[in-house]
């Protein structure tokens, strides 16, 4: 069961190039490609003549041509070309969704049509930012249900456990720090301080920190499957707690955006943007390398924890304090698809 | 649903050599062997006493040899030794299958053997003719139900789209061919001309045409799951088509032979014959390798096409007028079905 | 359907070292490592909080911590550390399997805990004995019903088709062999004798017989799935069989443990102890690789036997006079299981 009638992300604008790209998103096989205009257009990647996946056709003036008989098909799915025939039959057309290139992303609407809201798009601003935020991106497919991603996101502990190598530090650190939490119209925000603790090793070596830090993470849920983090920290005492202070020290932005593909597996799209040492494109690097470690620890756990729970689906499940927030995004979720599923059908 | 009251091909006779050799047919697993004598002989490929596959054994003076616990079976399928006892009981016997080797191919009929009609076998004398017909065969899996191959190859006009940088040449001047269709009692026959028009690659580099060419293309389809085309190409206006006139530039004989190996996949046995420079085993050669690279583009589209239908089996497709002589072989196919499913059972 | 309240073998000690190590056994993902202390523990390999697979772990001195959000587990199976919270509410547990390790296995108890009686476990003195019993052990995974395995080790006469070029020797030799049955509480035992034939290459490599042998062969079947094997050959005439004298020629014990992964799997545990060139380690290496080669010949018809039986579920199979042993043994599984089933519902 997925929320259909909102924006995911279907790709980075990076990724749809001349030729056509398949995609699964929502377990609906999709065909994206550019149109000779430039804009990226995205269609059920199923011609409807015999059922051939268009992702094999090729990009021509009007539109997307089908490999195998050479019906051409528009942006909108109207099918404008059947060779070997002047009449075109009103029914020979393909599924058209929205899309919109935005921020470097390209989102997809993949309810009822008629209900897209461009405005309702996440904004991030950064990704147009190269100067104060040169970042670096990139696509993971992960075997698990997108939820289990979710959640993973929205319970921060595991970086003691999961990532103790990499970002995450003493364990009792997480454990212990402060957090607030907020609701929010469209998710969840929390907020985590870990005052007067010993750095990770990356931010070690991002600004050499050689004491103690007050380090906050910021992460903000927005459904149905964005998750916004700002995270940073400044030499314990700077002001970064009392004062709000956040500049002088090492801060990242990390996008995580997540696309269910199928039931059983998601694209986990990623970005990490650099806020510390902007003018050194090996900072930049770096950051994204040592990240691009930690979310395959992830990937790995998760991948075992969903295989684990395919094969016993039923079994009982205990939650513990640490899952408060997590259970707050899973409980907006249920919302938004009760609400979904009682509106009048979309298709 | 298949055909079961006809012959398909099995096998290649180059293919059956010393040693057991297992296919599944029509969901069918088989052993087939060479006796002793040289005659090809085919068994459920399923021991009647533990369920060892019989393609694990060895052909022995009396048969084929279980690998497991050594009963042996005769070409009738009847036990003819069980180790360690004197007694063979009447029910110790596996399935045996009608077959018939000719024209290079091993024929199998794989329903009621006493219905085998060897008069039916599809006659194809050029595989005996090195002289006028030299060739060359060989075997592909495709992963996609074999009518979708059969689909394939009536319709031509797929080769400017899938083929264009091969056999296809331009798409329009497959679309705009001159067609000739005739029901016959085994199937449907098709002629097209492409009068006075480019030639494709293929063609220019076997025989060095300069200018434009009359192109046929003769293809037969025999039901359950054959195709004979014969194809070739005079420089225009040379009598190919006015006066019947055949010799003297490209020609060429491709068998198609298809057989279902499961519901999701199939064998295509394929042979081409060169009938325009005999002597040149090199143009042989070339001329096979060329097909070769087209039969594995139509193996890529066909997998991807199966496997879009499998996901979404109850969408509509809908024809178009280049479906005619598809639609004529189809419903030829379930005519035969319903005629063999009416009869009394057959096994 | 498996017999649940006994012993399996679950893993070699040796395979268990300081990290938890993953391995299905009748269908139930376990985890098995060492504590601190040396002892083997085994846990159902499922964290209660999320579902994540434990053998992502970490052994720590008060138990098993699981991977993700650090819950520690002891080796009963209850919850003693959830980070974050004191109060550790009483369903946070996993269950647990009785282990011990003895003469080189750890076997386990699949069934009712309660009804975990050691009395019952395998005694196997050869395998703490390197002076007179020097052996190599490894595991193998079959894919294959574990019932097929123990059918094949029930039934010899398969050593002359499939061993032909190893252990097996004339086929004939083995099916004639004299044979005793012995049924015991616990399964059944035959002893075979082949007097007066033909060392197998095996056998004659191993101590260098010129000339005719009188070979023996015991083997025990002890439910649910362990056999033991004593096997060898003095010089015919020697008094092996009217004597009952065993030393002075080729002697070797087999310990063939079978373990179900799960319906379509299982692992065979296997050891082969050098009874006849004690002293030499290289007979001992010899002989391990030898029978390696003949195992794996075991499996590939295995795995194909069960491939083809699933295939076919539903067709009949004939018993011949050879599956005397193998009948007994699966009427004594049979049994057990009926017993099992009746009783007041084990977990």
């Amino acid at each position: 069961m997925f929320i259909h009638n909102d924006w995911y992300i279907a790709a980075w604008g990076s990724e749809i190039k001349g030729r056509p790209f398949a995609r699964t998103i929502l377990n609906q096989p999709l065909v994206l490609y550019r149109e000779r205009n430039g804009k990226v257009a995205a269609l059920e990647d199923r011609c409807c003549h015999r059922g051939t996946p268009l992702a094999h056709g090729t990009v021509v003036s009007e539109g997307l041509q089908c490999g195998y008989h050479g019906l051409v098909f528009a942006a909108s799915g109207a099918c404008v070309r059947v060779p070997g025939q002047e009449h075109i039959p009103a029914q020979a057309r393909v599924r058209s969704y929205p899309v919109v290139e935005q921020d470097e992303f390209v989102w997809i609407w993949m309810g009822d049509a008629a209900q897209a809201d461009r405005s309702r798009i996440i904004s991030y601003p950064y990704h147009n930012d190269y100067v104060h935020w040169p970042h670096k991106c990139t696509t993971l497919q992960v075997k698990c249900d997108y939820l289990l991603l979710i959640d993973n996101l929205m319970d921060l502990t595991h970086l003691g456990y999961v990532h103790g190598r990499t970002v995450g530090g003493a364990p009792m650190t997480h454990v212990a720090a402060k957090m607030d939490i907020i609701p929010t119209p469209t998710g969840v925000k929390f907020i985590r301080w870990m005052l007067n603790s010993v750095p990770p090793a990356t931010y070690a070596k991002a600004v050499g920190f050689k004491g103690r830090v007050d380090r906050w993470q910021e992460t903000e849920f927005i459904a149905p499957s964005s998750v916004l983090q700002f995270t940073g920290a400044l030499e314990a005492g700077r002001g970064a707690y009392e004062q709000g202070k956040r500049e002088g020290g090492f801060a990242l932005r990390l996008f995580h955006g997540i696309t269910p593909e199928t039931d059983e597996t998601c694209f986990y799209f990623w970005s990490a943007a650099n806020g510390y040492r902007q003018d050194d494109p090996a900072a930049t690097e770096q950051l994204f390398n040592d990240i691009a470690v930690t979310f395959d620890e992830d990937r790995l756990i998760l991948e075992a924890q969903h295989a684990r729970l395919q094969g016993s689906p039923t079994l009982p499940l205990l939650d513990i304090d640490a899952d408060g927030v997590r259970i707050q995004a899973r409980r907006h979720l249920e919302r938004r698809l009760a609400e979904e599923t009682e509106m009048p059908a979309a298709k």
